[in-house]
């Protein structure tokens, strides 16, 4: 196949990509006269020029040649756009090969169409100058760089038939976690997954400076490429004919290469990692727009980053120069009396779905299947009476997820992605029905690894994120088990997959994909050895801050309430769900029966924990959410119980925190009477919080008894200690829990200031003990719930 | 230098490193009994066996042979312990050399010293298993991994007589900041700079798997390596004979490599990027550890990482093989009767600052000097009245910063670093006293890079974010400028910093060290042509989650109060400091004296916008915090005055956001008094607020007045527009607030009702201006103040 191009295939390569060069330009700067029928006038330029010249040739020199392997092989492709503000150009791409005018009917391939493309871009209720949500054929954000690589290696993971291509600006590739993407081919299995083709585009230039990969020896590059296990292609040059003629052969080369692999593996059985090929695009920044302005050099550096020409309204040569450079791509040639594409500008442009704009894969809700879970009953734990008995719940939820893998041994659409913690985290059971994914070498001693495995196991939480980020959004599902300080590294991330679901749920061709879950675990009250700085709750701060549309946060107190918030977030659709749950072990609250109805309600009274009769309101609510200050609240539920019987208590457990929030303000929100009822409208509630105290007040502020609401939660107090002394640095133990109570409810007997007495005497015994022993007082650690 | 090692020298150098060995597992393990003078019970062991293993004795290996090297060369050195729960091998250095003792005169060299030592590692009140604040010559937490190369450069940085080793986990390497780090060496002046000498341990596992980096082929690693632009000496073995020596000719072949290319330099005026050393150690994970353990191979593998032997208490054969393991190392060879370490133990051991464990440059505010801030005047902008003039505050700023550089020149030790955003930010000013720092190549378009430059900008914010805690850890000054929304991508980087300075604070022998400081600009308000994606003002909601000792957050409303804030924060010590402003042009409220008098005070009323008559509370407070919420604060005060002339306004203007926080939960905090009275205990108070509006919320829900606090600011409503019309969407912009006011403020006349509806009209008027023109309305582009 690697034959070379003719000059007519030339030719017609060319004639696309000025096409798509032109009204890249056009979109950055006109309002008006798309097809420059009339000589260019100022008023027929933007008020306000926002939009990135630079990087556009050599995304839609990428496009253009792309077009043409598909056509030509009858590729199953899709493309990751990396660099940062590449929206002219794909969008360029869609609208030439009729993606865009399929999503958006109002945008017609032709002079009207034009007009409205180009003056929707960078325009105030218009599109954004990045890859978007917005544009057709994209899984990725151009915005945050970095992530494009993961998402690359994510979208091909359990898609054999297909190749993602993905240009990496050289911008990009100095951030850290494209850094450590390139590993990501240690993981890529040549026979269950499709092949990933990297394409470096250096273009020299960042905003500002130029970019350490282009300054570097080519030489030192070619090693750091083939140290990376890839087999580098290098395409370098500036004029245009020779650039498409090696271009064209680059990829002849590397799908050819490709192929050769996957061959290999699949019908010869090869083990060996195969060093895939890559390309390298050294193009100039900027290629065929303006060479100088005002006497200083802008083609091939970073001035061509933004618009190049930014005086059009004020400046008579700059306008001029503006309509010399749209001329020089001669729309004439390119586009028909009606505005049309001319049939030679569409020789290589694929059909149908073929066409990167209109490839299924990368509206991956369009491909979606109802991922298989089992009855909860065969997984859940007997609970006859509450608190009799304990599980890891972590490890219950293991078995569940074993049998989803099994349940997709087949259909290969479940992935459960983590930082080499999936047996920390007790989730080991899945290793049952798969393994942990892995190309490199295997030694006789190494357990679980196989290359087929869809468990990914890597020290990365942003490869981990972009992977299943990239797997979500081509249409499968999946589940990211983290520990929870250490999930802060992929908080910006995050933000830009919420901002993604949000955006497409407001994108009518855009299909419902699978949620992004997280399973948090080792947890801020359970890092014993690991101390301070592995404890931090904030996440779900993070995210709470974030779409309500789009976020939720559960924290099930024991074993079958995460097995039912487990079956509920792995069936849900376009969510970022945060479950909080611990691996140690931990009391069985509920059956299986009682947490699906706890679950569902998000929040409600324990009444077989608390103390009222039910012919008047309580005294005091003690509520918790998380199951360590569950635990501590209903140690101290018992100690009221004992000590001061004739108090009225109240137990409520919140699983689903969004219940907290205003009705109208997060879909989950409780209306103000439900919460009344609930959490009384005028006695004390004691709050045991999982994570940072005030989180709750912010989420409840405006609830009528909101000045009676006392929250007790993590507030920095870390150290490296016992479970129990951690509650009690952060006043979290049932203890303080319980002198909270009498503090607050008035009118209490003398009786009661003794009991206060004896709470604080525990408490200072506590600490004596455990300076001396290093282990709990054994009231607590042999403590069980007698209810 | 690089003859090999007599027999006498590897003897001693085994002997240190089986002492160093014996020592972190006696931390590991035992409560009592450290020298083994009787056979082990179990009650000498503790009661929870908490740490790990697997990477002590690697760890000891570079220290033991770090010691022999700046011994040996009067080298001045420290190092950056990367690998993940190396505590136990750096404790077990730091007490043999003695700095352990001169930090912790209670835990003595000897026997009794000895046997705290062991028994305060990860115990309750005692010390974490990472090498974390507490432990001696560090300044890398190793909780948290991937920081540390990054954290070795920035140490490095104008440090031109310093060497600093790195030892970086193969667990480590797999994160995305690590790999990003390698390419640090672009940034490295061999001249005003000191060396790195990076050293990869590949030990073969992390927690539950084989690492990528000892899975590959050697050459492939090497080419990687090599393509990092480092000349690697590999180093592999399991005899410890063998391995001493290649490791001590690697060694003295590193720093050979690095004097020589340190010379040519400084010397020779080569101004070619040398190849730098590095040395690639591949030894067993948890070598000299236990072989097998219950049949299983144990030494070498992932069942190594933590406690090989966990069933001390309850197998006796557990018990055994732990007392064989300990004597293995033959302790009595290594400690004299008192229990101090043998003469010969230490033979290779430097003296006094010399030691690892007491270098000045590791407990960097020894060496800290006052930053030389010139007085504000010279660079304040005059304001003779409030909103007459307008400025860019960062450009601002950026004098002030450039006259900083311009005075450090000599003593080198101020930076200024960012994500290739410096000038974007408008901090352009810095270029005339000092350039770009840049090692790879320089084409002649290339403007403002140099060897010895300052300004260090490459797009990664981990780098940024490494570079400067290294730095600002070993005594230097410098600011990190930010595009607000992507900040978030050091969340988890700043959390670690954070605890590092909450938990130095409570450490004696630590100085304190330059604040963090952050620029956070391009902010949420202003993201005309990015849109969405960079729109998010949540890193203040982030970072006032954590230790309040520690964390301050400053919204400065124009140019002067910027630089105020400026001067202050450089000026301070063991904070992080978030600065948000804009970097476009914003009205001129306050002049220098006013600017100072209102920042010290955090939080004020700006009488001469309000329409107070002092005779009475006002009806209303209008109060704002960041630059585009003040300009809409003042617009909506002037149109108040203008349209219900008879209202009387309070205006308030907030600089420091922590004033809002009760006083018993921050430092900076208001009392209720002085809160009550700036923001009236029962006034209605409209908040237009920077970021998310329940932030405010979370920190003044219990001022008195909290129910009648309604707070506008930014609700996720993004998108790519004008700077108006973002402030429409948030329901922030000047009409909001004047209806705002008339829907709170009871008894309003007739005439209000007419006013509201005035509000609205125009804000309709506006939504149809901005689809036709796509500029914001010529009364809200033109606006100025008339006060």
């Amino acid at each position: 196949m690697n034959q070379s191009l003719t000059d007519a295939e030339v030719q017609t390569l060319d004639v696309h990509w000025r096409a798509a060069n032109y009204l890249a330009v056009g979109q950055i700067y006109l309002l008006d006269n798309p097809l420059l029928r009339e000589p260019l006038r100022a008023e027929h330029v933007k008020p306000r020029l926002l939009g990135h010249w630079g990087t556009s040739p050599g995304l839609n020199l990428v496009h253009t040649h792309l077009n043409r392997l598909i056509r030509a092989r009858d590729l199953d492709a899709i493309c990751i756009w990396g660099p940062g503000h590449g929206g002219p150009a794909v969008l360029a791409n869609s609208w030439l090969e009729g993606s865009y005018s399929a999503a958006y009917p109002d945008i017609t391939r032709d002079e009207e169409g034009m007009r409205k493309l180009f003056r929707q871009f960078s325009f105030p209720g218009g599109v954004p100058s990045h890859v978007a949500p917005e544009t057709p054929g994209s899984i990725h954000e151009g915005g945050e760089l970095g992530y494009s690589l993961a998402h690359a290696y994510g979208a091909a993971f359990d898609n054999p038939g297909l190749l993602v291509a993905c240009v990496i600006g050289d911008g990009e590739a100095e951030t850290g976690p494209l850094a450590g993407s390139w590993h990501a081919n240690k993981f890529l299995d040549p026979v269950h997954d499709g092949a990933v083709l990297p394409i470096l585009h250096l273009n020299g230039y960042k905003i500002a400076n130029p970019t350490v990969l282009s300054r570097i020896p080519e030489d030192e590059l070619d090693q750091l490429l083939r140290g990376y296990g890839h087999e580098p292609i290098h395409v370098t040059g500036d004029d245009p004919v020779a650039v498409h003629r090696a271009m064209a052969a680059a990829m002849d080369q590397a799908v050819d290469r490709i192929t050769a692999a996957q061959r290999a593996a699949r019908e010869e059985g090869a083990v060996e990692r195969p060093r895939w090929p890559m390309i390298v695009l050294r193009t100039p920044k900027g290629w065929t727009g303006p060479d100088k302005v005002d006497g200083l050099q802008v083609e091939g550096t970073w001035r061509a980053h933004q618009v190049p020409l930014d005086g059009i309204h004020t400046n008579p040569e700059h306008l001029a120069q503006l309509e010399a450079w749209l001329r020089s791509y001669r729309p004439e040639e390119l586009f028909d009396e009606s505005g049309r594409p001319r049939a030679e500008v569409l020789v290589h442009v694929p059909e149908g779905e073929r066409r990167l704009g209109a490839n299924p894969h990368a509206n991956g809700g369009l491909l979606l299947r109802e991922l298989p879970v089992r009855e909860l009953e065969r997984f859940a734990v007997p609970v006859d009476k509450p608190g009799a008995t304990m599980h890891e719940p972590t490890r219950i939820l293991g078995e569940l997820l074993e049998q989803v893998m099994a349940d997709t041994a087949g259909r290969r659409d479940f992935r459960l992605v983590g930082p080499d913690e999936t047996a920390s985290n007790r989730l080991q059971a899945v290793y049952q029905a798969t393994g942990k994914a892995w190309q490199a070498q295997v030694l006789p001693v190494d357990e679980n690894l196989a290359r087929d495995g869809r468990v990914v196991e890597v020290l990365s939480e942003h490869l981990c994120q972009g992977w299943l980020e990239g797997y979500l959004l081509t249409g499968r599902h999946g589940l990211f088990s983290c520990y929870e300080a250490f999930v802060h590294i992929v908080d910006s991330m995050v933000n830009q997959h919420i901002k993604w679901l949000r955006t497409t749920r407001q994108i009518p061709w855009r299909a419902p994909i699978a949620s992004l879950n997280y399973l948090l675990t080792s947890h801020v009250w359970r890092q014993d050895h690991n101390g301070f700085s592995h404890q931090d709750p904030g996440f779900v701060d993070h995210v709470l801050n974030k779409s309500p549309e789009v976020v939720r946060v559960y924290l099930p107190p024991d074993a079958n309430t995460l097995l039912s918030v487990g079956e509920h977030v792995l069936r849900s659709r376009d969510y970022v769900n945060v479950v909080v749950a611990g691996k140690q072990p931990c009391f069985d609250w509920l059956s299986l029966d009682q947490a699906r109805v706890h679950c569902a309600r998000g929040a409600g009274i324990w009444e077989w924990a608390g103390t009222e009769d039910g012919s008047r309101d309580p005294d005091v609510v003690l509520a918790c959410a998380g199951d360590v200050p569950t635990m501590e609240v209903m140690a101290a539920a018992q100690l009221l119980r004992e000590l001061l019987p004739q108090l009225a208590v109240r137990v409520i457990n919140v699983v689903d925190l969004a219940r907290l929030m205003p009705a109208d303000e997060h879909p989950h929100g409780m209306k103000d009477k439900e919460f009344d009822s609930l959490f009384t409208p005028d006695k004390p509630v004691i709050f045991a919080y999982h994570g940072y105290p005030w989180l709750i007040h912010r989420l409840a502020y405006r609830r009528t008894n909101h000045d009676q609401l006392h929250v007790r939660g993590y507030k920095e107090s870390g150290t490296t200690t016992t479970p129990f002394d951690m509650v009690v640095r952060n006043d979290l133990d049932r203890y303080r829990l319980v002198m909270d109570v009498i503090d607050r409810v008035p009118g209490l007997s003398v009786r009661a200031a003794g009991v206060r007495q004896q709470m604080a005497d525990v408490r200072a015994r506590h600490h004596d003990w455990i300076r001396a022993h290093g282990t709990d007082l054994p009231e607590v650690a042999d403590w069980t719930w007698n209810g």
